[in-house]
């Protein structure tokens, strides 16, 4: 593991008096090896952003905290991080940092990423569905053009999986490519693209829609068992000691409010099982150059917390859908890249541990926010109301 | 309405070049009626954060653009606007504009706010299911004093509805606010906190969860018929030439992709029936210092797409949760506060109409985006494969 | 109550012989008060079946079998019935028949309908969301002439709520009615049907359609939360002792069961939360003349299994959507008569009693399912794999 | 083909009569190449519910009639069959009946099976997500054991694919089973049983439940796209005129109305595209000895209604999720055998001939049923009100 890193630095005067802000930056800067000169403020200059946008008129700004330190179990050994989070909610980074710290004093959390995947949907549709079937029959057959046509598309992704799904007469070609460090869309949208024209061509498809089967930026039920980018578990058991001390609740009454939530979320037919994964990705992704629009389909998954016999508690977070890259995209200009330094996941081969780091930052988000709704700690002021009253039932 | 705007200024030689940049930043100036320093790189001080973040360490900068004219019939008369978008993904603000150019074409596009209203779903639990069915009861005859607690947590809000629901021993206690130009999470969460309390101490509820079932920031199934914020439908007749002309597509291939699109969200189970309305939120929320993490819940909806008789085509975007405010949050802050003026939607009376011009922009940016997967031009160099190819059923 | 009810007679020897089932028919002739001849074998005529089939060739016969008794807590006091199933699905009954003595050794369950009210939803089409929201504006004024169209189109339904909902350039209508005993979805699609012809004539729709957004007879999201039909509760407060011994599960072990579950439903994104709802709906609908059809619609819900801190266990079913009636339909027909009269629900007053026995019923048949999964025990001779192995972590 | 069969004998007088009915079950008769005794009225004998029920009583009995004649074209060459139909709903079969006409106007459907296999989802849970991760690596190499193990506990069923999805400490095991001519559950529930042992006893489970993702008998996404049983496609080309003389619509209304049946289809967040499938699959379930608990997981799917550049109008289901059997469960049985007979697909090598002419039966009734929806047919009287009024949008 990297050496440990101290606590944040906080000013009980002024917290946001440029000397707090100086101190805290200053530490980021040890810890990522490297000045954070964008961070204190340098304007980015407007070239580099070039191909990223189009008519530019400048940069937008947004305050940016750190929460931790997060200390994780990754597939690159023990780690333990700052986690940048660009924000305008009051709160939220502390509530994160919170259950950082009730992370910690477990020991840690373990991260894996469990799968790999970017998968795309394009749609070929035909005089019928006899013709489509004869298309779905010829597919395999075709699987090693395919697999040449991504090669010509890319430099690094490969196509992994390809399968034919038939819908009446629509032929659904679900294509699946590694992509390395970057999310790979552009990539993959490109061989996808060939791909599919050459399966219409050799087919006779009368209609052919590169994202026909549109599960881009979009919640959705199949990427819940399916994945798509990379499919992460993050998981802890919390001594119960730690969790009172820190979260001032018990395994049992988390496992109550759980119970409430789930049936809340059946109600809801929503594909987020977990409780505010969209803060904490959105400020990560702001903060470290990822594409925010993604958290749509980034913060679906799922959260258990189970007691365990030992009386200790049994936490997780599975996040089926992590679209994130280290290289690529806006990952190399000015503060994104040094709020990747930060974590020190930049560039090549950091893609993997980034999405471990980010599951772990939700599941101690959700652990701190779920404790602070049990123990209504948001309304301090007004507790008096309909509490004092011992839970006859759980 | 104000002035026509003219169209965006742009460079062939170099476009983010500094005198491009600044030339487009200068209309911008001209158009907000104020100086913009802070989108020209002024760094924004630690201390307007107060309040919006802790353990700041800086802020992050994310390339800005902007999309346009927009323009659009709202409830304050016609508008016409250029959009300020905060973005990393190439292409993505030109295919905006292409979309707000078709929309001017077609003599703009009206928009609407149809219903207001924050929900919030405290979840009280109760011994049995009888004492549930009691506690249901008993509200009615507290709603007086619920809306004396709202107006107790706050100036703007306002309880225009109280819903007890029934699952087993629970009660879901359906609470709607008003909440002005501010988004207003807070406000209603302090109100449903006292009010839920209120009813717990009344009717003897062993548990109490006051986001019990918890809406925030998650596409769910509930929002799509009961909204959530405000709902905002924008619309628009697209002459069949204007359509040809700036899209190159026709109303019917429109209808074909659609036809296609439909059967894969059906088979996705996504809340999102629209195309690209993640981008764009995302896009002009970080712009407009909104909060980014509503995306998830915001980016849902339905898009229709329909031919008329006369060969034109009608357009709609439908969202029925759009959470933005022009007050509070992140908006009075240095780069989202000159957005927001640049809109002209700044401060009280604003948020219906940043709304309306959210909902222009999705339905711009959907047109754009379906009509180049109609045409293949995001793959122009490969459509040789699977073309020329005369679609014999549509 | 009425009287206590024995044990269902059961013969060892062969249980399917002519004398073992003569004998249980005449204990549910003691029970029903009357002869039940047509269940016996007496061929129902075919005049009788007039106004409920065309192309009449004859009767389907399906093996009916009796669960029970059943002992409920319902609106009109304290019921012990048998329960009447119709099936081929073998040791189903004996399934429900052990859930259903389950019940009893807890001195049985408690059943409420706690909403009544049939929805429809008749869509009309505008010209634009212009004319849309005039249309809505207008909806309220009408609501007088809306209840006179429901009288005059059924003596026995009541509109009971009308709520205009806005979906782009459409309205949806959502019309709610009271029925009585009966579905009385006819007398509802009569009376939308009258209603939605007015409001489109006075406000100029330009398609209008009766069934538009057509909930009817498909598991949806909406009803999980508004109902459809009639909204029943059932709970129970099961004994330790009486659950070891008559399940051989602990509370502990059905929660443990319940949250691999309850993770299985969120993957799914299904509408039906519980367990085998679908098996004991279809079997008494099939017996009691229902349409079984609506077990699509009828077999959603929740189940709650929940370990008090006194060590019993806190179950409850809770059935939105339950579509019954005990008049009209194939209600008044041979077997369907006579086994309403065994139940005790036939005719006028018998629907909300019949729904509060069906709730009992799907209570009993998961708890009694979900402990033959934790127990292994209906695949009893392989269990020698896998097992004797102390749960480390439940 | 077998022969084309007469129109359905009907009397203008009386239709219920002995005298009509005993004319149309004479030609069933003819048809099915032997006496149908049981529909005529002789009771089933109890011993042949052996197995298949307990607490016998007696039979239900429902009144069954016959829709058609239905042509198609199978996988087995055209087939031309009355399709039995047992229902209480007045009104219904006669809908089913003119939608086939309307098939046979056109030729004929035509329906394939395009996917097989009975899909069960075992689910192991583990101390933590390592040894998940662990377990999930070990499942290929017990591929061999898991096919043994499947044809020791069936004759008839094959293993064809084995899945292990990782939901954070849990282990989906996700088995597909090719099933012969039975739905096959049994089957598949002892060999996941089996199968789930073996897995956990060598990879240390902690708990294993062998329906843990429970996917029977519920309506769900995920079977939207993998399909569970036979998935079946039906599609036919309808001559404009055909369509409108049957059906008295034109292709472009249907397309009109499935536009607003779409939208709603969304908003209720349902799994069932089709119109009223349900109505025609519990039918014919209950005819045929199917169990109709099934209907609620088989009728799911999709319909497709375009109208062709030559006028003529495409049309399709596509039901992904049918459970039936020819043989096994309910099959073997009275009135069920003769109806299987009556359609010519009892006994082995019957059921995927049974899926696709239920699958084109669906097909039939929407057809019929929207176009009724569109003309109003079923409230003719009130036909003046919100009419005559040029559709000026489509």
């Amino acid at each position: 593991m990297n050496e440990p890193l101290p606590a944040i630095p906080r000013s009980a005067a002024d917290d946001h008096a440029p000397a707090a802000v100086a101190r805290r930056r200053e530490l980021c800067e040890l810890v990522a090896g490297r000045a954070l000169p964008h961070l204190a403020g340098r304007p980015v200059q407007g070239e580099e952003a070039r191909g990223k946008i189009e008519n530019l008129v400048g940069f937008a700004q947004v305050p940016l905290g750190i929460a931790g330190p997060l200390r994780v179990d990754t597939h690159r050994g023990p780690r333990e991080v700052f986690v940048p989070m660009a924000t305008t909610e009051g709160a939220m980074v502390a509530s994160y940092s919170r259950g950082m710290k009730l992370l910690r004093a477990a020991g840690g959390a373990r991260a894996r990423v469990v799968r790999e995947g970017l998968s795309q949907h394009p749609v070929l549709v035909y005089r019928d569905a006899a013709a489509a079937e004869r298309a779905r029959a010829s597919v395999p057959a075709l699987r090693g053009e395919l697999e040449r046509l991504t090669a010509e598309a890319s430099a690094h992704g490969r196509l992994v999986a390809v399968e034919p799904e038939l819908v009446g007469r629509r032929l659904v070609l679900r294509l699946v490519f590694t992509t390395g460090d970057a999310i790979g869309i552009n990539m993959a949208a490109r061989a996808a693209d060939l791909g599919s024209a050459l399966v219409a061509e050799r087919t006779g498809a009368v209609q052919r829609y590169v994202h026909g089967e549109d599960v881009e930026k979009r919640a959705n039920a199949r990427a819940l068992h399916e994945g798509r980018g990379r499919s992460v578990v993050c998981d802890v058991v919390v001594p119960r000691a730690a969790l009172v001390e820190h979260l001032r609740v018990t395994p049992e009454e988390l496992q109550d409010i759980q119970r409430t939530y789930q049936l809340g979320f059946a109600r809801l037919g929503t594909h987020n099982g977990l409780v505010q994964s969209a803060n904490g990705l959105a400020a990560v992704f702001l903060a470290c150059g990822q594409d925010v629009a993604y958290v749509t389909e980034c913060a679906t998954g799922f959260l258990e917390l189970t007691p365990r016999p030992d009386g200790d508690l049994y936490a997780s977070a599975h996040l089926p859908s992590l679209l994130v890259g280290t290289v690529g995209g806006g990952t190399g200009q000015g503060t994104a890249a040094e709020c990747l330094e930060l974590l020190g996941v930049r560039g090549a081969g950091g893609a993997n541990l980034f999405a471990e780091l980010l599951a772990a930052t939700v599941l101690a988000g959700d652990l701190s926010l779920l404790a602070s709704f049990c123990t209504h700690e948001f309304v301090a002021a007004h507790e008096r109301l309909g509490r004092n009253r011992p839970p006859e039932v759980r």
